[in-house]
C-alpha cells in the first residue's frame, strides 16, 4: 500500500512537471486554457451522429469527485468539465467500429454560480484544433453556448449524466 | 508554478488513498484488475457499432507516456491499456447523441514480453459489469482474445491508435 501511494505520487508530480508548458491564448471571455486537462480523469463518452465526431468527457478532481459520488445537481462550485473531441474515422481493421480522426477542439465548462451567474452558474471557452486557438471573436460568443446548453437547464445546463463505473 | 504542483500532488495523493479497496477474483490466468484504473488518463476512444458500445481506451503512466511520445512499435515492457465499454443509449435530451448506458465491462492488455512471450507479449484479462466479475472459464479464455488481435499483428497486437492530442 505504501509502495503504491509512493508511486502514484511520483507519477503525478512528474505529469505536472511536464505540464509546464506555454498557454495558449485565453478566450475572448478571458478565461485560460486548463493547463493539465489532458491529465485529467474521465466522466464520461459521447458519440455526436450529427457532428460526425467522438468526445471524451474529462473533469479536473472537484468534478470527478462530484461525479463519482453523485453530487451534481448541482455540480459544486470549482468544477471544470473538459470535452475533447475528434472528427470520425473507420478503423482501418475493424469496418465496424468509429475511432477519432483529426482533433476538432477542446471546450470547457467552468462552475462558478457567482461570477457566471449570468450564464448558468458556468463560463464556457473552446479551443480549436491542434493549434488550440482559441474560439469565438468577442465574448458574445458565450450566447452560442446557452442556445444548447439551455435546454438542459434541469440538469444544471450540462448534457453530460456521469457514465457508470464500478 | 510551486502550487500548481504542491495541488496535483495532493489531489493524486487522496485519489490514491481513496482507491484503498478490496479487488475483485483475479482473472482465470492469474492477472488481478489493476487498482487505480479508473484515474488513468485517455489514449482514446471508439464506437463498436457491431456491439452496440462506446469505449474510452485508458493507459497507466508507462502506456500514456509512449502513447504521447509515439513509442508504441512496440507498446514497452510496463505498459497498461485498459478499456471501459458502456451499453449505447440515445441522449434523452439530443437524439444525435449516443451516450453511455449501462457498464459492460473492463477489459486490460498487460505488456511483458517475456511472461507473455507465447501472447504477443500481452498479458489479457476483463472483468464484466459493475460487480466486476472474472471473465473466461479457465486460462483457455485468452484464445478468444487472440483470435481477433492477430488481425493487428503490425500494430503490436492492439487496436487502438492513440487519438492525436495538442
Amino acid at each position: 500500500m505504501k509502495l503504491t501511494i509512493a508511486l502514484t505520487f511520483g507519477a503525478c508530480f512528474a505529469a505536472g512537471a511536464a505540464w509546464a508548458a506555454e498557454k495558449p491564448a485565453p478566450a475572448p471571455n478571458g478565461i485560460e486554457l486548463p493547463a493539465y486537462y489532458k491529465n485529467w480523469r474521465v466522466i464520461g463518452v459521447s458519440h455526436r451522429q450529427d457532428k460526425e465526431s467522438l468526445r471524451v468527457i474529462v473533469g479536473n478532481d472537484t468534478a470527478v469527485d462530484a461525479a463519482r459520488t453523485g453530487n451534481t445537481h448541482p455540480w459544486p462550485d470549482g468544477s471544470i468539465l473538459g470535452k475533447l473531441a475528434w472528427k470520425d474515422q473507420t478503423h482501418p481493421n475493424w469496418p465496424a467500429a468509429t475511432v477519432p480522426g483529426e482533433f476538432v477542439h477542446a471546450e470547457f465548462m467552468i462552475k462558478d454560480s457567482a461570477k457566471y451567474a449570468k450564464t448558468g452558474g458556468w463560463g464556457f471557452a473552446r479551443w480549436l484544433g491542434m493549434e488550440q486557438k482559441p474560439y469565438g471573436q468577442d465574448a458574445s460568443f458565450v450566447q452560442e453556448c446557452l442556445a444548447c446548453h439551455d435546454q438542459v437547464k434541469d440538469n444544471d445546463s450540462v448534457f453530460t449524466h456521469p457514465a457508470p463505473l464500478p
